[in-house]
């Protein structure tokens, strides 16, 4: 097992990040996948199929970020290149939370174009850069699909943007990035009462 | 109390099945039953009548797949049928579990024909043998009876399916099987996110 | 502090059912009121005004079934005259609970007549004498007052029919009663799944 | 660090009262504050930027009613000078809270005008000075600013009302303010079912 600066650190916040998500009911059965930059080469992520509120240490990898496994014959989630991605892209970007909140998947199916707007709303301020609920939060939407390069092309052209914080692939879930895990967790936390409070307003009006 | 081998290991995990069910709300009352394969005659199942979130080594029985209990005068839930249906007609099913779940039964109330079918989700990957969420899954649902018996002959022709994975019935609950209980377990958590988003759909559209 | 045989243990029943309906979300700030039969004379119920997911032994007083404390200078719940009711009209009756279930709230407010119909599902066989999914359970639904001896009246010919095992209070809660307490919070974890179930088929349909 | 007389105790209580309303989901992210009255001219109140379910001691931090800090170099949140003004018109106030309930944000959302109200409810007698559910509660609702003196300004005419004891920021959250902190949080246990009651009743009519 390789041993990077930083990786028992990394992986105490990502078995935790599993156990509060878990709690949550946003990581059912083996969904969901999560990682934490290492540095400007490596990220720790979760191992493919395991369940994500039962993570123990061997269940969390070192790969670059092109998915190469670094000192382990272990297999990440496919998904992991899309996290890899986001750490290619991004330089602030320390840490990757992909969840199925039930809200965001169902919203993702009911959205008929590439894009859901937010606004209005107080809890759009936990994104960096928002300092009003006046903002608008523009949030790319792509359909699934299991090619995962081919997921990766397509959200590639929004992810360079600071005001673009979060995307839904459509039936399956989100991706959010922060600059730590503890803001990363905060905006799932929004984004579940965001999307909840979306979904409502739908339904009544 | 008969002891076949593999039996205090079944115990152990039924118990605890019960307990994140509970926790779950998905064995309200004294709903719900679960068992688990001991061999090619016998399987554990738990006895009519208690709390899935309560159980003790003694709230679970030994019947063979036509539930005539081994070694015990306690009677199994008559719904057990249903288990040892499986267990016969599926050599590969090792762990089967019923539950309410709430979105699964109202579906079952909502769809008016004698299936339901879930489409363009991602995990709808949790059942062996579906790779893409553009597979879809058929769920049979059949009218609720008294009858276990006359249940278990209507259930009985789609249940040879590869790629029948859980049914419903009607104003009642789910049954669904897996290799082992841990997948099982996956594919109800799974299931319950599947159906919610199913519901939320469809009272937004 | 009088000590009725029987009394220690009703505290201890009644302690227990509060904290789980508490976690249940069933008793909000000082809702909900509940009660055991301790002999033919006298029942155990909560004093008015507290949390009942913080009970203590003290939180529990005696009264006979018209409210008349015994040995204590506490006030019962005004509701209490609601139990007390139950147990001179139905000798069978050993417990009784009052919540605040946000699925019978919500239902209550809109039923329009004076009776819910519950029918075509399998947890409705909770209730005793109930043996197939295809009973209606009739629920007697009034108008609330906070003249507690005029919802007595109003309750009064409906209590002793022994197919009547609940009621709705309009805006309020349910009141719900069984031999023995275990069974009495059966019959609410069932209510809650039964009433939930109806609310989201009257949605989508 | 200042030590005015009952500060230990308001951190006590600040601090539990975050666990109990994190559980209960209602303080996303670093959502939500609260404060606690301690004399005629200071209040304890939480820490800016803070997570509400984590708190120590060190994130609560005494100001004066125009919150300027006591022996603390720490920023207040914004919103503290809502806080403060309760304390300001309402010598009876000794808590508040303001929580990003869920069904409370959806309904500010849904109002159209600058009031809701809420009646015919049970649980509207949480409220001190309400003795049936006959009364009618209402509740202003003020658009969202990021300008919190004129927030202030726009709330201040209602506020000193003996009637007026809780009022919603569009798209944002709720503030209630009680006595104590217990009866405090009694408020908002009430107000999360009474708006999901509310909610509830929009969608199926």
């Amino acid at each position: 097992m390789i041993d990077l600066p930083g990786l028992a650190r990394a992986q105490a916040s990502l078995i935790d990040a599993g156990r509060v998500l878990d709690r949550a009911n946003m990581v059912p059965a083996t969904g969901g996948n999560f990682s934490m930059r290492l540095d400007e080469h490596f990220m720790a992520v979760t191992v493919s199929g395991r369940h994500k509120g039962q993570l123990s240490g061997s269940d969390i990898m070192v790969t670059d970020f092109e998915c190469v496994p670094l000192g382990s014959t272990l297999k990440p989630s496919d998904e992991a290149l899309l996290h890899g991605q986001l750490y290619r892209l991004r330089p602030d970007v320390g840490a990757v939370l992909h969840t199925h909140c039930r809200a965001a998947t169902a919203l993702s199916c009911l959205v008929e174009g590439d894009e859901l707007v937010l606004e209005g709303l107080e809890l759009l301020k936990v994104f960096e850069g928002i300092t009003t609920h006046e903002a608008r939060l523009r949030i790319p939407v792509v359909d699934n699909s299991q090619d995962i390069p081919a997921l990766a092309r397509e959200v590639e052209p929004r992810l360079p943007q600071d005001d673009c914080h979060v995307y839904l692939i459509r039936g399956h879930g989100l991706y959010t990035w922060a600059r730590d895990m503890t803001r990363c967790l905060y905006q799932v936390e929004a984004l579940s009462a965001l999307f909840d409070c979306e979904l409502t307003v739908r339904r009544c009006r």
